[in-house]
């Protein structure tokens, strides 16, 4: 059994409070730490059991009995912050981006080296059924070898401009989980990018300097080809689709809803939308993450996101960008 | 290349001569008959190349060229024409019912075998692609033992009370292709049948002496239990479905529609409704129907649908009409 | 905040003991009992939390401070132990069935009127996603009026031959599940029943006098007509679907997957069979239909599963099982 | 009742020649032309009701009674043969691809004007019943205004490599369809093109110097982004699938099957395969652009595949050859 302690109380970090609480066997939460404790916070943690609420994470990582914190803060501080949990010798879940900049990850992946200590990405959609679906027929060989990787992205609303002007952006703040899945479902590192996009949804996210619908063509170092589709705004709901082609097959995954209820009637024959969003459609990936984590730091086994695999995807956002400012694609050579 | 005559230039007479024209190599149509002999009956005739239109289907009798002839005249003239077509030597395709009184049956199932002409009668669903798969897979032995069958039937709306009074009944009209379909898919012989229903839909139905909701249990020689739902109008659409499960699997249709297109939006999603109804459901059906009857008189085959699945519906609509009438399971044995 | 005392350690009690540790908000259980208290039993108390093992429920029926207890021990026992339970005061949910004697149940819903205490009977596919869904359709008037009713329910595997010699036979064990869902779907009463059933699945089942595949119509109150497919073993998986047809159109459920994936080869397009069996399928149901009792019980409200709708598939069952014996349908009139 | 001619007798010039005398009312085929002349030939024309089988086209254009003309004669002929035709007053279906010479084709495109005949080109697809119903929608306004178009494309079988090293590359002679689908489902012209290729298939295919493996990424004038896939090879057969996203809503298809049969069974559920190839999947479009053409010229409508239409694809397919060739996006306006 080992203590964990919780950094960020936002809306990620309580879902990860709650997913160890219920879910995760062989972990408790010791502490939770927020720059802002209010009576609200402290109600909630004491309901799901957690001993400690503190308005310092440093108390979590001096704690000697924690073994392993979650690094839900705000993104520009994932960084500093796994910094300090590895040379104080913890264990860390890093909320993805682990950073926008490409010197500071790698600064982060050396002091996680130097400290031995595991390190896991928050990539949660590995551990969805789906996605984790398409894998195991690829790396059973089913696909043969893949040709053709397509992931389709689509989020059911815009979300507040304040968050775009600060987010890095589209490809930063969504697509990034996309650039990750190809890597995942294909196996392979991307090599080259070329982006196309535009505001197609709405003219304020392009007057705060981004885009809200894309196309991105990836070359992968096996020769596979991976195209990505997004949009901030599916009005029929959270469109999370995948498929990967090859020579032996190809898998491909729907949608999931909260019914398989099926509706004829004089209008047509009517299914439900998709889960809404993200916490609707992944939480038990959340949950399995999580346990996942927990695994590696018990049993002594490799994270299942490493520090790499937090690495390429801002590289391959980074190109992203690049090529879409520039109407080229856009190698990942020139990026790292 | 064989010669055809077409007794009745009705709906069904049209439909079996336009398949025979079009699709059917092997054979053509040499004459036509009707009771009525209208202009536009002949301009439709000259039209897909019927050479005679005659207002009495003795003269197709009497032409020694005619091979073969389909009945497709009012049904109480199905077993009279039939029996003087098998006289006059004509091969015999004969639309369903042969009759409503098994004794007339019987007389024409004799005529034909004492003649030696091939007959075949109008169960037009067993040439549907979909009940075809189905019965491929169970004779393909995927299926293993039957168990247990399921026809899901189900008509976009009622048909005029005037029809109603004469068809014989919904078990005559309209389950009659059903119980045949429980016979082909289950490959076995209906030994005693149970039938609830009543007047859910239209109550003029009702007062007509007859029922719009159905649902039927049919006991299997062996063992396999069958069970038909019907219903004499779905808001939407014609509903065919059918389901075989046994000891090693279990096979199922969906219904027909015009595309796939499905329809993401704020609504739902929605895809099309079937096929509205058996023309546009089962048109290849009858032409499929009228290759295999033209190859089974060409080259000299026994017929798919021979008279004694011509008979057996009707023994089974029959106890299904004593059942529902007296509240009880009726054997076959019984009826016949 | 109620407390609760789970009477039965077995698989049912447990599953309902992690629901309520887990996932229901206002409940916490104070005691478990179960006639026989291994450490294996100790250790999992311990672990999601529950301060007291006993071996005699009559601790917990005496315990002043539990509110509320779940009868979870062998079926023989719910009725007296429901009865106990009543009389100390105690709101109860019972597992199904309450018991297979109609007059012991009467005397228990007696008592728990007299108690005016809560009861709810754990038909927990009341709180299936899907058949949710389903109802919501028809209580919303998506329907209009049913007409047809439809459930499949087969089941991945036969149970133990020595299960089947004490079950009360597969109408009790197994069936009773879906005389509820007729009831729940329609909104109507049963009051006709005709069974066919046979054994086609393992001779030793009939050997114990029972039968292994079976095709009820269940004729209701309101007009409409119930039918029940069954069969103890469906080699592809837990077959779990419903429908309802009515003047205005039709919702079916299909069956849950672990994943949408869908694999395509040149063997075919190859999906997902359906989830195990009742653990995996119907595992979210039982935390709702805790969350629901407990709700009933904190907020004062009727429970979703009262004692009438513990009866009437009991009453069902016993109409179902003497339709088999005399080859008749049997009203429920007959009965009770 | 015009009077049709067809030039060149390979298997689309008698699939056309199939489709008129079968389902095209208002058109009769008076004479077929092919540069051989077999027995074989002449025994299929007779069977399909062709008067007249000549070994020299210019009988067809010489002869005043034949109204129009369908060329289906070896790619490198269709621009010379068009320009005859029209010249000689006859209206044309040519089929694709007109010339991969965009010179050429604007001569052909004048003349026909000049001419003033009627001129369809051969994407039949846009007649086929899902891309159909997939217009429909963005036609009525369903979907608002379109954002993402993705085509799938992806053959069951690569071709000859004698018919690659001629055929002009995959671009030309797959992939062309595609570009026309883009167009016709965005109702918007391509300005500009990314293509991403390699050889993944079969390394002949590369020795042949061509790719069996493409994303192409099309910049749309109306702001939209389309995207298609294509491979030479999926093992599962002929997947031919597309989606239109937009701001109300999104529309997709999926492939077409024999049947909709479903078999389960303990290696899972298993559908049907796409239709094999284009021959199956897409007979009934060819049918109906023959149809189209015919009430063209009968009622004197413009054809709903005009000469523009013809010449945007292979500018498109030019564009995305330059586009593989140097690595970067290429707009139309570098072709024309």
């Amino acid at each position: 059994m080992i203590k964990v302690g919780i950094i960020g109380a936002g809306r990620i970090g309580r879902v990860h409070s709650e997913s160890i609480s219920k879910y995760v066997k062989g972990a408790e939460i010791k502490a939770i730490s927020d720059i802002r404790v209010t009576d609200e916070l402290q109600q909630w943690a004491k309901e799901i059991g957690i001993p400690n609420v503190y308005d310092d994470y440093q108390k979590i990582l001096q704690d000697p009995e924690i073994d392993a914190v979650l690094v839900c803060s705000s993104t520009n501080t994932h960084a500093p912050i796994s910094i300090e949990a590895a040379r104080a010798g913890k264990h860390i879940f890093c909320e993805k981006p682990i950073d926008a900049n490409v010197e500071r990850i790698q600064e982060v992946l050396k002091e996680v080296e130097k400290a031995g200590v595991k390190f896991q990405v928050g990539f949660n959609r590995r551990f969805d059924h789906n996605f984790k679906a398409i894998k195991q027929r690829v790396v059973a060989g089913d696909i043969g070898e893949p040709h053709l990787i397509r992931v389709t992205s689509r989020d059911p609303a815009v979300p507040p401009i304040e968050y775009v002007k600060v987010s890095g952006g589209m490809f930063f703040d969504m697509t990034i989980h996309d650039f990750d899945m190809i890597r995942y479902l294909s196996g392979s590192e991307v090599t080259e990018v070329y982006a196309a996009g535009g505001v197609l949804v709405d003219p304020a996210i392009g007057e705060a300097g981004d885009i809200d619908t894309a196309v991105i063509t990836l070359k992968l170092a096996n020769g596979a080809i991976g195209v990505i589709d997004n949009s901030r705004k599916a009005v029929y709901g959270y469109d999370q689709r995948a498929e990967v082609f090859g020579s032996k097959g190809a898998v491909q995954t729907r949608n999931d809803t909260d019914s398989t209820a099926v509706y004829s009637s004089e209008a047509g024959v009517i299914s439900e939308k998709p889960k809404y969003f993200f916490l609707e459609r992944y939480m038990q990936s959340f949950a399995d993450e999580m346990a996942c984590f927990v695994d590696s730091v018990v049993n002594n086994k490799p994270t299942l996101v490493n520090g790499n695999d937090g690495l390429q995807p801002v590289l391959i956002a980074l190109a992203a960008k690049k090529s879409l400012n520039e109407g080229r694609p856009v190698k990942l050579s020139e990026i790292a």
